[in-house]
């Protein structure tokens, strides 16, 4: 049994860019296409695509690699985990290394990048870090 | 003229990974000595030595490269710089990527890493951050 989606999520891309794939799928939900949206947003992934089958629908991730000076993933890191929540306002939104990096938080406005979360003067959970 | 030789220090560390290089050497300084020590005591490089010249000396960083389960250096960034100090207070020292990198602090203790100046309760000057 799955008992962290995102953990899981996160994951897959981590091994997916180590193996130089071109792209992950996983089992696809609300949060993770918001996930998906924001890093493509941020020049992170190449694009994301969801196709149906018959249960929650499959999240394909097109993995980006390194061309002059694009922005790529190098690190994904989990922070609010199911076992332990991790939660911030709106005055203390992280950011990941000086402003290199974003951090994705759930908010009451959406699934927003710190950036974001500051600037519409929210907090909430800390879901992961991307740099 | 060179400005920061601490960000000159970054640069040659993170350049000298990238090309695979065995070592970097540069001119030396008492505040490069006491960073590569805090490098080597946290596992980021193999080792440094320093010669003699008629100058101010040359460090020599042995660097590290991956083997199973060992720490090496995937990111290096300048912090506070000349023209944009950046100081913290005791209880506001930055956690780097949630523990997983640490933050070099010049503090009234001597350069620390963020771990240790939260234990030694002293704030200071944020040189950089390694990951």
């Amino acid at each position: 049994m799955m008992t962290d989606p995102i953990a899981d999520m996160l994951t897959r891309i981590r091994n997916g860019n180590k193996a130089n794939h071109l792209s992950v799928s996983l089992p696809s939900s609300n949060e993770k296409r918001a996930i998906a949206q924001i890093l493509l947003d941020e020049g992170y992934i190449k694009g994301f695509d969801v196709e149906e089958d018959n249960k929650q629908g499959i999240l394909t991730i097109d993995l980006k690699y390194a061309e002059e000076g694009e922005k790529v993933i190098s690190g994904l890191r989990r922070i609010s985990k199911p076992g332990l929540r991790v939660y911030v306002k709106a005055n203390e939104v992280p950011k990941v290394l000086d402003g290199l990096g974003i951090a994705i938080i759930s908010t009451s406005k959406g699934l927003l990048t710190d950036k974001a979360a500051r600037e519409a003067n929210v907090g909430g959970e800390v879901m992961c870090y991307v740099w």
